[in-house]
This record gives structure tokens, C-alpha cells and sequence, in this order.
């Protein structure tokens, strides 16, 4: 069953529909599993083979297709009828002979769209650079522009059922960053902190578990802290460490990261001086949020709030992101950096994430908010500091 | 530190270069995280940018590029120079008016290659359409050939190094799959045992711990098992229900896969028979296979195995796997599948895997096991039979 209602999956779609009008598509294909999701309900880790769904401006229901021991997968998570669920044959799959566009192709050509302007996600992990080329030489009387924002763009402003997924998610991301820092001892080794962080993030509260996160905990120590995505190892954690813990919980795929900094021993004092800029710009910045005011304008907020200090941040300070599968939560849509004129609207949801990487070790500290009709919320309840054991 | 002597890195890229020549290629641009890791040791939770390994046919040393906050990652875990470690300024990531491989483009005209025959890898998650239409726009005297199964070919067959850390995992995958059936009974969520099936594959053992697998835990139960890649729910066990359990262990991202089934119970007849079944056919077809057969005659063993029973299995029965990232652990050379007819050798592994997936449940009892001298050993030691509770 699907984990919203009918009339919300069809709202989504007249509104991916009017996008698809605007821009004089009549099929859009949606390869990217979270644009799946958030089109059918499809829910199945089957991503690592071609699989998506077909909207038509022109009929109601969208087709959804992939390998033919999934589509019962389908039929159980979508709220399609069962007619429009089409598994195609296991000799597809990671063949040099046959490639699932060619299936997607028969299925265009059946129905009539093979003269169709068609929107590709060309900057998706999920649609290769042969799936383009394959259909390129299928269909080659229709006309294929870049679709890869279309979706994402709709799905950046959240319902309130899907809020309520994403607060869900908040619960679980605090009790896992808890865990966390609970665990972390000198001695203790770095995997097996990780394994209680994932138990917590699966097990997630009394009245509901978590679901897998679409990027696993990120958690270096010590010198691996000078960059911003390794995870563990066989280590034991020693006195003067720096753990950087970059945590997510996941409710039916929608999610709530998190970053806090924990230092092993008596931080030294560039360390603190760190701590309280990035968390003082960080407070300052979350107060200035409101609807009207646009992504850059934040980023400036955040940057003059720490003009002054040492720091110096290079990377974009924040993005939006929801519902997401492996590798990324983000929704590759507004990024709080220079440059980015997204203006900001009630129900969007963004990550501010101001993570300094130096040389020597690294610092974080985010948070998840979502704007409302006159400000910000954050989703986590979570003291802002560095943490010390 | 990378987790090989750099004498088998620089191994890896002597075969990598023969087979580059042998398609007359001077550059192997290298996108999928597993053939980056399998040349250079890179290895961090970044490939949810754009990033990768390039090959060059007259230069020693590969050229690592990404994200610059990845690149003091890419200095702590590939065995490359500084110098070849190139990191690309944050206003790349998810633009619209900058891509990655205009960045890449850059380097190759930079090294004088903008004429090259350049291999890529064109049905990987990791290279898009996108960046497959940036590169040919920013280099259109250059000739582009796939090269989609060029390292994953020489990947295919292991050093006794590799297989150690497969056995590593191995050991991982027995303790997390009886952590799962000691921790499912009536009236546990699904989601508590998904809880401690991480963290059993994550603690790993008293000797090491284990990394994140390329796939979540599968594990649905009930009508869920009507298909192959759905996981768990808030849902509680009930008596009668059919639980699959397709689990990993991964150390250094060496995998070791295992599936079994369980019935919370007294277990229907046909479930039993198509158990029985299964598990024959599985262990005859281990012992027929050696070196020097063919991929489609393990699948025509199999087939062979089961006739006159009521099982029917329309899908690849198995494939070559071992290291890998996110979003599968198969290697996507060779598959157990009719029409295949890659010659079995010493040193390749594969997951034996003859998933049946019925209308009404499923069945899932799996082995990966390495081809030897002169037969085939099986990786995990874990009893071939339905489990009952």
C-alpha cells in the first residue's frame, strides 16, 4: 500500500503534468527512484536495474516498468492498476545484446508517441549514458529535451503529510545522533559506534522504525575528518580525536540529516573558536529565514554572520532535500550558495549544512529546517555545540 | 592507506592498459566508485557527485579528479601523488550553467589528449547522459568507445588478497544472518530486526567490523515475498508468515551475500517441497561446476537439476560479484543465465542465487562461492535448508 492517498499522488501529478504542458512535452520518462516514488509510491530497491515510470500528458494514469520480478513489487506499492505495471523479460537485464530502453522504446511506439517530444532526466544516476543513446536510436523521430529538474521541482514544496514523514524522521536522526555520542569512547573501536548508530537508525522510536538512508553515516575521526565523506574503521578511537558525525533518519524514504562535531579529550583552542563561529553563524542565519528572500541571500546572511573570524567556507552551506534514495538525500534542485535566486516558499525543506574541512581535522554542525508562512523551522531538537567525551 | 600493496594497484592498471590497447584506447575515463576503488583505493561516500579516475595509456599514474572537499579523502585513500589528485571548485556541483565534465575536458585538452580515443563507461550509474553530451560538446575531435566492461572484466578475477577480504565478509554475512533468524518471531516489528541485522553487519567480528553493503537488507515478509527487492515495514511477524532474507557482509567493500528463507510456523507442504527442491538442485549444481565450463552450463545443471519438479525459475540464476558501492554488488560481467558463455576460471566469484518468487510467497536459499583449481568452494558456511521458528 501505498504511504499517501490517492488524491495526493494525483495532485502531484496534474502539477508535474502542468510542468510537462509548459514545456511542450507530451511523455515525460522518470527514472530517478525518489521521482518514481513520489509519482506512484514505488518502493523497491530494484534501482540498480533500469527501471521507471512514463507519465503522458494525455492519459491519467502513468505506466510504470521494470524487470518482470519486481513488477509484483509494483502492484503491492503503487496505487496503479495492475495494467499499467509491465515487467519486461530477465534477459534485459545487463545484457550486451539487449538494453531496457528498447523495451521502453516498444512500449512509446505501441502507443503511439514515437514522433513525441519526450523529457529525459539527463543528469540522473539512474539514467546512463546508454539508456540517452539507445533511445536516440529507437525513437529516432522524437524530439528529447532535458527533464532532470522537472519532478524535483514539484517535489520541493511538502505537504503537510509529507512534513509529518519528514518530523517522524527527526525523531529517529535524534535518538541516533545520541546513540552516537553515547558510544564514542577512547578505545572504543569506529565500527562498532557505527553499527549502534545504524541499529538506532532502523529501530528508530516506540512507535514506528526507519527506513535505509540514502547515504550512510559519515562518521571519520581524527586526520579523515579533513574531508567531508568517509565512514569508519577497524580504529579505536584515542584521546584528541575529532569525530565528525553526519547521521539521517529515514521515514518511508523521507528524511532528516544531521551533523554534530564530538571531540575526545580537552579541545584545543582553534577547535572551540571554530565551534562557536559556525554555530553563532548558524543561529543567526536560521533567524533571518522567511518566504520572499532567496537561496543567495542566505548564503550572504551566513557569510557576514561570520565576517570577522577565522573561518572560511568555499562549498554551498545548504540544499534542499526530502524523500531520496541511494546515493543522496539532496534533491539537486536550490542550493543556498551565490548565485542561486530560488526564492524561498512555505513548505520548502533544506539542509543548512556549514561543514568546515581544514587540513588538519574538520568541524559540523547543521541543521534541518523547513520555511513556514513567516520563518523557519528546524525539524531537531538537538543541542548546538561541540560535543566532548 | 589503501587496503592493497600498491605493487597490486599498479598490477591492476598493467591489465587495465593491455586491454585498453587491445581496444586502442589512450584514455579510460573511470566513473563507477568500484573500478575507481579498484585502481587507485578511493574510497569515500562522494560519488553522489560527480566524480572519477582517469587512464592514461603513456602515463604511470592515473589522474584522480572530484569535488575538492573529497580530495584531501582521495590523498588519504589512493596510493596516487598529490599532484594527480584534482579537485574541482564547489560551483559545479548540481548547476545549471557548469558541468563536472567540462572540467574533465578541460584536463584532457590540457594534457593534450582532446583528440584521443577516450573509453567510457556508458551504462553506469555514475556517468549520465549529461555527461556523456558535456564531453562531446567540449571534445568533438575526440572518439568515444564504451568501455562499460573493460575493468570490471579484469575485476572478475580475484588475487588471493581479495578473496581474503571476501572470506572477511564471509564471516560477517554467517553472524548477521543468524542474528536474523534468532531475532524474528511472532510479534516483532519488521523493522527491529532490520535494527539488528545492521548492526550485526557492521560490528562484524572481534577481529574486525564490516563496511556498508552495496544493498539494504531485503527482507520483506507475508505477500511481500511475491517479489525480489522490497524490505521491511513497522509491520509485525505473524504465525504463517514466509520471511526472505537476502543479506551481505562487506569488509573494504568486498562483499558476501547470502539468502535464506524462514517460516514462523507449521510450513505449508509446497513450501517445503519447493525447499527441498531448491536445496538439491543448489547442491548438485556446486558440484559440477569447475573451471573451464561455461556460465550458461552452471544454469543448464541447475535446470537440469530441478526437472520433473514443480519449480520453475525464468530468471539468471546467479553472477559474478565482490567489490562494490551502492546501488548493487554485482559486477555486471557475467551472469548464470542461458546465452552466456564466459569460461569459468580460478579466482571468479559469483552469488549462486536461484530466488523463486511465486504469486503468493517466495523462496530464497543462495551461496557465493570462488571457482578453484579444480572445483568451486563455497564462501559462507551457514545450513542450506528452510528455517523454521
Amino acid at each position: 500500500m501505498p504511504v499517501f492517498e490517492k488524491e495526493e499522488y494525483k495532485m502531484r501529478l496534474k502539477k508535474v503534468k502542468e510542468k510537462m504542458d509548459q514545456a511542450g512535452m507530451q511523455v515525460l520518462l522518470a527514472t530517478h527512484p525518489a521521482n518514481m516514488n513520489y509519482l506512484t509510491g514505488y518502493d523497491g530497491w530494484s534501482f540498480y536495474v533500469h527501471q521507471g515510470v512514463l507519465v503522458f500528458i494525455d492519459k491519467e494514469e502513468p505506466i510504470w516498468f521494470g524487470r518482470e520480478q519486481d513488477s509484483n513489487g509494483a502492484k503491492i506499492t503503487t496505487w496503479l492498476k495492475d495494467e499499467n505495471i509491465i515487467g519486461y523479460e530477465d534477459d534485459y537485464v545487463q545484457s550486451l545484446v539487449k538494453h531496457p530502453m528498447e523495451f521502453v522504446a516498444d512500449i512509446l511506439k505501441d502507443k503511439g508517441y514515437e514522433k513525441a517530444n519526450i523529457g529525459l532526466e539527463m543528469d540522473n544516476y539512474y539514467f546512463t549514458a546508454k539508456c540517452y543513446n539507445t533511445l536516440q536510436n529507437e525513437l529516432n523521430k522524437a524530439d528529447f529535451k532535458d527533464a532532470n529538474r522537472l519532478v524535483p521541482l514539484v517535489r520541493q514544496i511538502k505537504s503537510d503529510k509529507e512534513l509529518e514523514y519528514m518530523k517522524m524522521a527527526a525523531r529517529i536522526v535524534e535518538n541516533t545522533m545520541q546513540t552516537a555520542i553515547d558510544n564514542i569512547e577512547e578505545g572504543v573501536r569506529e565500527g562498532d559506534a557505527a553499527a549502534k548508530v545504524y541499529e538506532a537508525q532502523i529501530r528508530g522510536t516506540e512507535d514506528f522504525t526507519g527506513d535505509y538512508t540514502a547515504i550512510a553515516p559519515i562518521m571519520p575521526s581524527a586526520e579523515r575528518t579533513s574531508t567531508a565523506h568517509l565512514t569508519w574503521t577497524d580504529r579505536r578511537y584515542q584521546k584528541g580525536d575529532v569525530v565528525l558525525l553526519e547521521l539521517a533518519g529515514s521515514k518511508n524514504k523521507y528524511h532528516a540529516p544531521l551533523s554534530r562535531t564530538l571531540y575526545i579529550g580537552d579541545p584545543p583552542q582553534d577547535l572551540q573558536d571554530i565551534a562557536k563561529t559556525v554555530v553563532d553563524g548558524l543561529n543567526k542565519t536560521l533567524d533571518f529565514i522567511e518566504p520572499g528572500i532567496s537561496c543567495e541571500e542566505v548564503e550572504e546572511k551566513w557569510r557576514e554572520s561570520i565576517s570577522g573570524s577565522k573561518v572560511v567556507k568555499e562549498s554551498r552551506v545548504g540544499y534542499s532535500y526530502g524523500l531520496n534514495y541511494p546515493p543522496d538525500w539532496g534533491e539537486h534542485t536550490a542550493s543556498l550558495r551565490p548565485g542561486d535566486k530560488t526564492i524561498l516558499k512555505p513548505g520548502m525543506t533544506f539542509h543548512f549544512m556549514p561543514g568546515i574541512w581544514l587540513d588538519k581535522f574538520g568541524f559540523e554542525n547543521s541543521e534541518p529546517f523547513y520555511v513556514t508562512e513567516d520563518g523557519c523551522e528546524t525539524f531537531v531538537d538537538f543541542p548546538r555545540k561541540l560535543f566532548l567525551k
